[in-house]
């Protein structure tokens, strides 16, 4: 163990090698550390752990985003020691990613209530779990706000020196300076390394490096902020590595096995039908001259719909050359945009492959690194440059209501799924704000169970100021420069599951007649009813009610 | 009248002197228009209207913000004409402004029925009316995006050329170039002219000069548009006037009476109150090295709370110095926080001064003008620029939730107040996004009737992911880094008034209890009873609620 004086926050950052025993680095690790001083500092995660230095309470920063780039043996390490000495509940930490985490990790660190908070995203049964029976404090946070957030110190603030303890980062390689080249993700590893005492670098040697792929830059605080001088998707403003201050890493990990992601839903016939109604709508802009024929550049989620889309446009039918696309993260489906050659240009802050992806992807390493560039999730979702750029963005909601607000997160307006995501930093600042859904979910009472039409979202994260497009299965919405009034009729006659068509436009009939009368009736409601479809769908499984009392 | 052919879309922006009966320049408007060319031009209003230059439909897109820098008379020769000729209803335009214009303008087609369409924002009795009664398709944008979408064409779809009809803008100068050097706001001016196949200006003679007061930047359309290079509120990046095709220039109006503001709301205890919690926090945030000695730039919304914050930067008190403002709009206390010597510099659209206030800043011109700059609402509320200088942002809402959203627009959920306007624009990327209110609001039947603080709001424009901090004259609630539950003891606690404590807290108890029961306790709500106390304000005219169903 080290003395508990080490582990004040004062903490400088040298462990000194007399308290840590090192190991001899092997051929691999050696290959990819550039900088060798560090290969003094090469240890085994478990000694590390034994040691204490991540008594209950720390605050600690990890890589990763939406599952690629994260650390995987100190975690684990530290998951192993919690479980060999029943120490579930008592060594609590303060974790914030990027993004989302292997669930091998995160999730098994929920499943040993080893999270006492948790920003700004997630993804796994287990924390989705711990964050609603109250085990785990979890707030979400615009994805591009979280790493400026963290760095103005709005996250340690309770600490005394205003800092992370622990910032534990994955990489691909290491540079002569003791620079970091990030994996498959770079999110906020910049701002989580500039804002911890003490770093552990895992060097992943199960992966191939990536170095060249990305394009990092550090944040300044106000008021010596600088303009991200982005003016297209391929422009290079950073440097190809994470600068790090060598003498506040105190050890260095190697990481035997590679990022373990999960298979892409598949697109179904729902989620084609929602594509192609959105490219016929991207036709039409071209039509009328309110796009270029190479459209602008896209953004695109995760999730069947994504895929239907992004498959789409790689298809002929659609016809669109020289695509580029500018978002958070990138799926398999952008593969198959590359390889239809409609796609010039992709940057995101992660490529989330598929197993069979990753293995493609290295495969063809000549052909799609050249057109590709990973940034840290502060630029790829920066409202600055969506704004600038004229992005095409594209999110799935929970519920989207009549007058286009959308629920992104919380589910009867109580219980959160995986977070807010970009969706919001893209939605409030492209060009065309779409959002997509199916028009309808299924409960195990009623295949068309849950209406994602509904008279008023149960939490909003998008506001009827930022959407421009909503379309499901069932036709496409076009709401820009409508009045509340209108955006109902037209969302409940080209969205809404045929259904629930009837009784949305029952409740918006009662609802302006009452509205009006009071001479309320911008944005007409039935306030003391509005959630009665919900209430229905709890009550008997389907959000199918008689009528509106 | 003009020939029904010079109406249509296509028109090319010249009548032609044979159409228009021209008149001789004033003296004064020969001294304010040093475009020569223009002087050819100068025509009185009634004239124009009586040409039928404005036929029913028609898109209109006037200068003005905030009541300041509207023009005057071709709107009230075309309200004395739909009165004249009892055209009530039969004369309906859409009409842009950048914010509120002045109210014996908008007010006055509003009484008269003349709006079929407004954006993004507005102040007068009778424009609500009109658009809480459904005589006006009112809808709000984000101030800095609205000349955006503008551009975009999104809100001028629906004709074949895609374009405004007509930019009416009030001047205080023309340049050499035929440049508009704009009066006290910019507002949306520049994009409208943009877009706007045929110009008048309103030269207004009645009021001084503005030139040399601001820096104009046009806007290009992605993906050629560049960033916005401020750094400093201080930043020169534009043009000091608004650059003009003058072939586009139909006409030029003299216009004889200066804009109609209103005098400023007065503070009062509970605004000083929440004023000097506020200066106590950001005291405290410069202790904790958070924020520099003299703050970051200050945006600060119009109204009496904003005036006692502002009131208070500028008593020795507060003792910060060197201070700057970045924001929409100045008022009146702005004037003060100058004189105190405490402000080196403000940026804002518009600055609107009571009548008393303009007669102080035009006697002060020599001392004040060189440290203020007005520019494009389009920069003035950019968020690139707001996240970039780190503003600490202010504004006043309907109503908060025990979860850090805020309503800004729309009582009890349907009626339309003002609008949006900038809030979401400051409070999505300011370092400090901050709502301060009263804990309660006065009604008829009880003094503390509505509770400013309630378990969720009836309409959502800004969002949990984007408040920091939430004041009342009770105290105030610092919910950084906070997860939902968190929030709602802290802001119960300290900012809700003591009559609605009890009531919050038992709503909260209550929804946790059955959330958590359910895995569903992210975010707790009693769904189905949540408006509970507006229902019970609705019906017996105060929010105080015996128990939660």
């Amino acid at each position: 163990m080290a003395p508990r004086s080490q582990l004040n926050p004062n903490f400088s950052g040298k462990l000194g090698s007399r308290n840590i025993s090192t190991i001899k680095a092997s051929e691999a690790l050696q290959s990819r550390v550039r900088r060798k001083t560090y290969l003094d500092k090469v240890c085994r995660a478990e000694d590390l752990v034994e040691m204490g230095l991540f008594p209950d309470g720390s605050y600690i920063g990890w890589s990763g985003f939406t599952g690629v780039g994260y650390p995987k043996k100190i975690p684990t390490a530290l998951a192993d020691h919690v479980e060999k000495n029943n120490l579930q509940g008592k060594l609590k930490y303060n974790l914030f990613v990027g993004a989302s985490s292997g669930s091998e990790t995160e999730n098994r660190w929920a499943r040993n209530n080893m999270i006492e908070r948790r920003a700004p995203h997630q993804v796994g049964k287990e924390i989705a779990k711990g964050i609603n029976n109250g085990n785990i404090k979890f707030f979400d946070k615009h994805l591009s706000m979280f790493p400026v957030d963290l760095m103005y110190g709005y996250y340690t603030m309770h600490k005394p020196n205003n800092r992370l303890d622990w910032a534990i980062v994955e990489a691909s390689a290491i540079t002569e300076d003791g620079g970091i080249i990030p994996g498959a993700s770079v999110g906020a590893s910049p701002e989580i390394i500039q804002m911890a005492d003490k770093i552990i670098i895992e060097v992943n040697t199960a992966a191939p490096s990536f170095e060249g792929l990305h394009d990092i830059t550090m944040t300044d605080l106000p008021p010596r902020r600088k303009p991200y001088l982005v003016m297209a998707p391929e422009d290079r403003i950073g440097t190809p590595h994470i600068p790090v201050d060598p003498e506040r890493v105190v050890a260095v990990v190697e990481s035997d096995y590679p990022d373990k992601t999960q298979h892409n839903s598949p697109e179904d016939d729902t989620s084609r039908a929602i594509a192609s109604n959105l490219i016929e709508f991207l036709k039409h802009e071209v039509d009328r001259g309110r796009l270029p024929d190479n459209l602008l550049p896209i953004q695109s989620g995760i999730g069947n719909i994504a895929n239907a889309v992004v498959g789409g446009l790689a298809s002929g039918g659609a016809n669109f050359k020289n695509l580029k696309v500018w978002t958070e993260v990138l799926q398999d489906s952008f593969l198959d945009l590359f390889d239809s050659g409609n796609l010039d240009f992709a940057t995101s802050t992660s490529i989330r492959f598929s197993p069979e992806g990753f293995k493609r992807f290295y495969a063809g390493w000549q052909e799609y690194s050249p057109k590709l560039l990973l940034r840290s999730q502060q630029v790829s979702n920066s409202p600055e440059i969506i704004r600038r750029l004229g992005v095409i963005g594209m999110n799935t909601p929970v519920e989207v209501d009549i007058y286009a607000h959308a629920n992104s997160t919380c589910v009867m307006g109580s219980r959160m799924l995986n977070g807010l995501g970009g969706s919001a930093d893209f939605l409030r600042s492209a060009k065309y704000s779409i959002m997509h859904t199916p028009s309808t979910r299924p409960t195990k009472a009623d295949p068309t169970g849950v209406s994602c039409i509904v008279p008023m979202c149960t939490h909003v994260d998008q506001t009827e100021h930022d959407l421009d497009i909503v379309v499901t299965e069932q036709g496409l919405a076009d709401v820009r420069g409508l009045s509340p009034g209108e955006r109902a009729c037209v969302i409940i006659e080209k969205t809404a599951h045929p259904d629930y068509k009837p009784i949305l436009r029952d409740y918006f009939e009662k609802a302006e007649y009452e509205c009006l009368k009071k001479g309320m009736g911008h944005e007409p409601h039935l306030l003391f009813q509005v959630f009665n479809m919900h209430k229905n769908l709890q009550e008997k499984g389907t959000m199918k009610i008689e009528k509106w009392e």
